[in-house]
């Protein structure tokens, strides 16, 4: 086995040479990679068709080779967000907040790095760059742990990106990735308290549950992602076939995508059947609730477990509710706090909805498939937290930084 | 055994009725919560001796007594903090970020409080006040254990500030304490993931170090305070004498007081005969490196352990160092990251140890025992985080929340 302390003692030494470094050079490495990626894109695509050969012989579900599969569009994208990313104000140093006391104490809240992050992810092989860009950005120091089924793919990526970061003289030990797929190494990296200062896992909800029950180290995450749609009684019946459509079928392997159509009981008989339709026409399985199956006929009854599930499919359980207070109880009930929206032309149903959903990200009108660190401005995302501490929803580079309280005095002591 | 989930579950209910409080209702409870406490100190006192009797028959040390004792002024302090805090902005639902993206989204980052929080503390019976206040103010619910040795004190103020909770119509759960002592009862605590949504551990560091070990929750902490002062050589040697001289003696008992005093060799022989001489006669006992004893006799020798050494007590390690760089590399490696000083008129030195010393809070020519809710003009601190993750320094109402993402839409879907 490789020597995990090692590698994360260097990651840690790197860390310091990280945080004081010029914004000039983090930017210029990043551009340097995105062109890299672009340069070498055919490399990148022979490797991945390796682990995407791979997963078909293992028989992996759809969802899973879709987010395998990289291809050119997909690798101009990593490099777009590389740029995005370089673009961004350089959150190292930003001044949060200035207070000065009555004893003229000068006090300044002032953002720094969190320091060694280790990022561990299953099949997206995009992951590794996103969180190289984010992570260098944000003067942290990142160690990956790609999936065995992206080995191929994230390893030609990373020594890309990891040629760029020495060409342009980052410490050593700023990038690093445990090509090494061995289980047991997680359990080694997530022991490494002191080293390691936060693990975000990216993937299944088993892999996430392992992490976060074997972590001695902060985890911020989501276990999945039940996203729901409701369409209220006042909505614009046209724009949310529009939007429900979108949040289940645009991509359906992804956490964003919508799992649970909630409808007002007030338009149900005017909207299922042809939203229904419309998603039959582009193969979706229909699991509806017992007042879908009488608006509709020849649909599956959904269960109990279903109000739960995160198909990552082109499945949708559907529900009839009898007002905006029963679609809000459902979802705080079955739901993961992701991403949840309303369709409605009522101000006021949609700032209930907005204020009572205690979801990451909450929407009103729009498709929740666009909590995603790129949708939202932030270049990428290195994760998405349904957690509540340090950070919520797509996770960037602010929200990889920590803070220190920078204290300015004159002689002053306590009385 | 008291039925723990039930209390945690009606907390986490209670909690979604104080998200959606008026900032006005919070205001008048903090403040007839002040009042209370003043009227009632008598009552506080007399309750607060049977602690103090039982810790002195126990022969808990002085440092100990220190942080349990309650009198008309530290009562006075309590009050004036709920005061403090009762004049704070409100951060729920401050925006904190708004994004208007290409597409037309309105993405507002807007702040929430983040639900449940569990203080565990030792000792010090004016935390249950500052926890109770800085929770209410935040939108939170709190769950206090206090410990054994002050259950008497923490009884009574709490029953002081539930009472005004009530009468000011506060949700019931809004502020629980645990009576029962069992230690058992801390574990059942920790394991309420869902129901519970922080931990903040105060008190010595086993018990932080059992917390952190057994929570199946985030926890915000720190397990001590091994702080330090660096008199550089281009000190003003008046002044650091007086930096110096309050942060160990003021208050010796707390995680902010000088445990290591670190001088420059140019202005060791000048500087620390009178230094030392004061610190004795304050009856401070003094454990010097090996150039200590040679420039002022008749001292202990310091030991590897006691550089890591959190004294707590009038006791105090010097070392003498090269330069500022041996300074920083001291603190680094003995330190605990909570608060640290540098007494210079260097600009430059001042610069370089306030970027170099990773802690949560750095000074320079001022006394480590500002790091404070309070003198920091939070009103109060439901903690001090050493932590990275979420909060770090002291934790007052901002850092009790949590943010979710508002998006406004008009019919948006992801291409």
């Amino acid at each position: 086995m490789i020597d995990v302390k090692l590698l994360c003692k260097r990651a840690k030494a790197a860390s310091l040479k990280m945080a004081i470094l010029e914004p000039g050079v983090k930017t210029k490495a990043l551009r340097s990679m995105a062109k890299a990626l672009i340069n070498k894109s055919s490399y990148i695509i022979t490797e991945n068709a390796k682990d995407v050969k791979n997963a078909i012989k293992k028989n992996f579900s759809k969802a899973l080779i879709d987010r395998l599969t990289l291809d050119e569009k997909r690798i101009i994208a990593m490099a777009d967000s590389l740029v995005e990313i370089s673009k961004l104000k350089d959150p190292v140093g930003q001044v949060l907040e200035t207070r000065s006391r009555p004893n003229a104490l000068l006090i300044k809240k002032v953002r720094v790095p969190i320091g060694v992050i280790l990022v561990i992810y299953e099949s997206r092989p995009n992951v590794t760059s996103d969180c190289v860009g984010l992570s260098l950005k944000s003067g942290n120091c990142i160690i990956l742990r790609g999936g065995s089924e992206a080995i191929n793919s994230n390893t030609a990526i990373f020594e890309i990106l990891n040629r760029e970061a020495l060409n342009n003289k980052l410490p050593d030990g700023a990038i690093t990735m445990i090509k090494d797929t061995d289980r047991k190494i997680v359990n080694a990296l997530l022991s490494q308290e002191g080293l390691i200062d936060l693990v975000m896992p990216r993937g299944g909800e088993s892999l996430i549950r392992e992490v976060s029950r074997n972590s001695r180290i902060p985890v911020i995450k989501h276990y999945k992602g039940v996203c729901h749609t409701y369409v209220d009684k006042a909505a614009d019946l046209k724009m949310a076939e529009k939007i429900c459509f979108n949040a289940k079928v645009q991509r359906p392997g992804v956490c964003n995508a919508m799992e649970t159509m909630l409808v007002d009981k007030k338009i149900a008989k005017k909207f299922l059947p042809r939203m229904i339709e419309r998603f039959k026409d582009a193969n979706v399985e229909i699991r509806g609730c017992s007042e879908t199956i009488k608006i509709v006929s020849g649909i599956k009854r959904a269960n109990e477990k279903d109000w739960y599930a995160e198909y990552l499919d082109l499945i949708l359980s559907i529900k009839v509710v009898n007002n905006i207070d029963e679609a809000i109880a459902h979802i705080m009930k079955y739901g993961s706090y992701h991403s949840d929206a309303i369709v409605t032309g009522d101000k006021k149903a949609a700032e209930k909805f907005l204020n009572e959903v205690d979801s990451a990200c909450v929407y009103v009108n729009a498709s929740t498939r666009f909590t995603d660190g790129g949708q939202f401005g932030k270049g990428a995302e290195i994760g998405i937290s349904t957690d509540k501490i340090h950070a919520r929803g797509p996770v960037g580079v602010e929200e990889l930084t920590s803070y220190k309280y920078v204290v300015y005095g004159k002689g002053q002591i306590r009385k």
